[in-house]
């Protein structure tokens, strides 16, 4: 696919294409809106080398955040708006439905705003090289990695947490203290993303203690919303009388499983205790205070943007950091009666 | 001042600033940043109008906002993005620490990210022409407006709700139940922001129902901080036996008070009520439901960018808009006992 191609399929002539891809001021709306759709969907790359020598370069970095409601990722957009900062360069922020494809958004973001870079802030992780294709400049997925894709270690960057790992953990906290009927709250099961690795790290922990996976037990709420854990954990507490636990894959999740307890005249530790990971602040001042294991934010944010501005001032190609949680031991975990 | 002051301040030639000014690859990134801060220290405004004429115009809108910690934020800083991207323009975000001035930061940034206007969402509200002097974008006050400054209604444009008039309405349902000894949860009762207006409500809600301010019942923390909070909750526990609500002034803080009361061995309503301003989602879902008049966050956002962008498209000059709030009756708020 060259620039000639383009031409002739959005039937303008070649210099109307580079201008459209150079933001040249004087092209119409619509031709320049015909362009981009092609060049979109033909996955055209445009040869930067020649462009970069005429035009100044833009300092702009994006963040795509998939799910902009969490409250767990307010703490690591600070700190990669504040690395970004640092750096001198300027943080473009760009918001998505949990239902769009980020890589997409990103790609186009790039072309819109000259990206140097790009963090994606949640996201899938079953990416293959198609789906990398259309971006043609460096970008990190934070706080997820692309457990369940085909890409090539060194065909992206990655800075998260070992989410099956410490899914595994959580529950570890649970049955050590006798607990055998743990239900868990998730997004899915099979969404090929941080819902899913922590679900499986829940079974293995559940398979470890020799508890045999109970679907029953299984809550799926199809997204991370707040009403949706409360109204997911109302219902297990309807359907499962002989429940002690329940694992929460997150604190906002957690908080309103833990409002259900009450809610249904149960106790948060003594008659169902609660277990999550994150670690927002706010998980800190419920009554009771919520056990959970903290996601270092700051270093996941800090050091998304460290990988990224090392590959756009090209002193380090792609890398990937993983980062450890640490438990919060709080209120609301208990042994069993 | 003009091009030519610039110049000789910098100690580089005329062309040199101009350079810099327009952005061009070609000047060493030592002059770039010396004529930046001459630039920036005298206040020197280029005359955009000669630039613009060979330039194509960016489209950066540019959102300041202070204390993003703040939850509440969450939603607005949504609404703020899906409004500029729906609108064709970019967000150009920038977080500045509770004690930074957010008029220098926004200046700073139009300079240097060629914005074409600013929303600032949490500041100030005692601007004076100086104070905006050193910015010639349009800009909204999103949240808060100058009550405290002595510039006319038309040099700035605000959406808001009425803090004072919102905190009057939260203390009244409070002495509305009969109780008396009722602390406030604040900031500053004097720093010329929201906190100081919501103490203004507080204090003429007690001054209507006959009851004499008592100083030791207010209780400032200096921070929108979650521990800070709850420390200044404690302390007010500690000091006054007597306390049988607490109006915090934002969601946040409440839930630190709640926790605080829990903790201290009373029970939120029955020992102590508990009402506060903001209605961040979380707060549905705290044991008990907190009792709050709820902002509405979408149109906050959404409104700003709406006067924002008519400034900029030509279509209408500054203006301000008052949104109210709704009660949302929880189960922290009872008679005293």
């Amino acid at each position: 696919m060259t620039i000639r191609d383009i031409a002739q399929l959005s039937g303008v002539s070649v210099s109307t294409v580079s201008r459209v891809l150079n933001n040249h001021p004087d092209v119409s709306e619509a031709v320049r809106r015909r362009v981009l759709e092609v060049v979109q969907e033909s996955h055209y790359v445009p040869n930067n080398s020649a462009r970069d020598l005429v035009r100044p370069q833009s300092d702009n970095i994006g963040l795509v955040v998939r799910g902009i409601g969490n409250p767990f990722f307010s703490p690591v957009i600070h700190a990669i708006e504040a690395a970004v900062e640092q750096a001198g360069y300027t943080l473009v922020l760009h918001q998505i439905h949990s239902g769009e494809d980020e890589m997409m958004a990103g790609a186009s973001l790039a072309r819109s705003k000259k990206l140097r870079g790009l963090v994606l802030l949640g996201g899938c992780c079953d990416y293959r090289s198609e789906t990398i294709a259309a971006l043609d400049i460096p970008f990190v997925c934070c706080t997820y990695t692309n457990s369940f894709g085909t890409l090539a270690q060194d065909a992206y960057s990655s800075v998260s947490i070992d989410d099956q790992m410490e899914a595994y953990r959580a529950v570890r906290e649970l049955t050590a203290r006798g607990h055998r009927n743990i239900a868990v709250l998730l997004d899915s099961t099979c969404d090929h993303s941080i819902s899913q690795l922590r679900y499986k790290g829940y079974c293995r922990a559940l398979e470890e203690a020799g508890i045999p996976l109970d679907p029953r037990l299984v809550e799926e709420t199809g997204t991370f919303d707040l009403s949706a854990a409360y109204e997911g954990a109302r219902r297990l507490l309807n359907r499962c009388d002989d429940m002690t636990a329940i694992f929460a894959i997150a604190d906002s999740m957690a908080i309103a499983a833990m409002k259900a307890v009450h809610d249904s005249g149960r106790r948060v530790p003594e008659d169902c205790s609660v277990i999550a990971i994150d670690g927002i602040e706010i998980s800190s001042y419920t009554v009771p205070t919520l056990t959970t294991l903290i996601q270092p934010a700051d270093q996941l944010g800090g050091e998304a943007v460290r990988i990224l501005l090392d590959m756009v001032e090209g002193r380090a190609g792609n890398r990937h950091v993983l980062l450890h949680t640490t438990l919060r031991n709080g209120e609301s975990v208990h042994a069993p009666k």
